[in-house]
């Protein structure tokens, strides 16, 4: 990928995508929690092309068509999004913030190796919630712990 | 501004911004109808810095609050959004047809000589319904050819 590729699509990431990381309630896993990152880029359905495009050139992800006339490129594995930020990160202006802060959240996902480490990831997710102004985050480092204790696998 | 700029904003563009001409109803103009062009980026106002940051680099255009809690940068006069398109054009992708058009219109709109000239440039923003796949435009050729003849300002 040319310089000039990799600003454009830094240019589009933040003047439409998302950089964010969700929590999400799965009992078949150790913590009892899913971590998700997830990098999306959204158009209309008639702008699929665009998305298209984007993931031809960054060879990772996939597109999906939302029920509601939205399709999304999604990029949502570890290895992908480490990809995509060694390669784009630089070039973000406005999702800077958020792409550092995933890069942290990758590697400490990478090094869980106690209940405490987990606790201190979804603390760093938690951060998303105000560079992003996010308003639905229910699955919160609280939540997550108070779940964690009524398992007893937290001990106090 | 650097390649790498360039294809920064064109990205942006691409992924957030607007390109669109519009045919408003004025009476002190010689038509009858106003034509105004506009290259818009849009932004939730907590994001203002970066269309400060957009319109520190194009040196054109002006920043918008507006009441619903976005922010626009507009580009709005001839001899900037030509600035625009000379720069940022060849990067697009996306925008490119919207891009292509918006020259041809204000080439014509430079030009306009006659009732007819007018009419035929009207035809062309016409076209914009298609590529942006509006709903509200009113003000339609048809409509400025309805309101001139009522006028006596088109003979048959």
């Amino acid at each position: 990928m040319t310089e000039k590729i990799k600003a454009y699509i830094a240019g589009f990431l933040d003047g439409d995508g998302s950089v964010y990381v969700r929590i999400k309630p799965h009992e078949g896993y150790k913590y009892k929690f899913q971590i998700s990152p997830y990098i999306v880029f959204y158009q209309a359905k008639k702008n699929r092309l665009i998305l298209k495009y984007l993931k031809d050139k960054m060879q990772v992800g996939y597109i999906r068509d939302r029920n509601d006339g939205i399709c999304e490129y999604i990029i949502g594995d570890l290895n992908s999004i480490e990809k995509f930020i060694k390669w784009i990160g630089p070039y973000t202006i406005l999702k800077r913030k958020q792409i550092k802060l995933m890069s942290k959240i990758l590697q400490k996902k990478r090094n869980v190796k106690s209940v405490n480490s987990f606790l201190e990831l979804c603390r760093f997710i938690d951060k998303f919630k105000k560079l992003n102004y996010s308003k639905k985050r229910r699955n919160t480092e609280n939540q997550v712990r108070k779940v964690l204790k009524q398992r007893n696998l937290l001990t106090p």
